[in-house]
């Protein structure tokens, strides 16, 4: 199998080095990246205990130093990467920044966006399930290594 | 009438003042304070365009002080005051911090986050329409101001 320097799984994958500098860190492991031209413009991942903030998630941290680096507080031409399916305040945000597409790898079914309805923007594509075992088994190593 | 000094209205004066201000910068005028122990922990106002940054919500920066000013980012015994009905971002935002109560002023039909049903934390209490015409009124001369 070939892959494109520029396919999602490409880009997917950048987020998940994200992802694993937040296990690191002993944080939920989830990462982000952001991709505009091609061009990844902005990485982070969740650092809510660093922080001791609920708003430190990958995704609010990504889309900031996205608008930071366009200039721009619409990132109409951006996608936003994510290994975990936003929550809801993560899907808000992408909203207002009317990012082009998102695109996630795991699903999350309790405090994902998508049991609330299409909270993104009209004009925002959603990709689903990109390297969604990868992004999933990473998650799943944080909790059991918490509940030992 | 005489108004108590710790009266959801007295701390919505707050949130109104906080809310001239971002008027004053040519930011849509939204305004929140964050109440713990009676005492005012965060102030702050809306400033997307300044900061070119869709998350910079007025709750958004307020639950990010709050939590800075208590050093955790559980908000359990915080009350967060906004001058308008919160968007899904901020709800999601609350929800995360776990606000004991979220007291709004003007509903916001179109960007509000109750049309999404109730995404507050279930340990939340939800108080609507304090001095809502006066935070409404606000809203309106701004977009009066805008369409001119």
């Amino acid at each position: 199998m070939t892959l494109s320097l520029y396919s999602d799984e490409q880009y997917m994958r950048e987020a998940l080095k994200q992802a694993r500098y937040a296990l690191a860190e002993d944080e939920i492991p989830i990462g982000a990246v952001v991709v505009m031209d091609k061009q990844i413009i902005a990485r982070a991942y969740n650092q809510t205990e660093k922080l001791r903030d609920v708003t430190a998630h990958a995704e609010m941290l990504a889309l900031t130093a996205a608008a930071n680096f366009v200039g721009n507080k619409y990132l109409a031409e951006c996608t936003l990467y994510v290994t975990v399916e936003p929550c809801v305040m993560c899907a808000g945000a992408s909203f207002w920044a009317q990012v082009k597409r998102v695109v996630y790898g795991a699903s999350e079914e309790k405090r994902g966006f998508r049991r609330y309805g299409n909270l993104l923007h009209p004009r925002t594509e959603l990709v689903t399930g990109i390297l969604a075992d990868e992004c999933a088994a990473l998650m799943q190593e944080f909790f059991t290594q918490k509940r030992k």
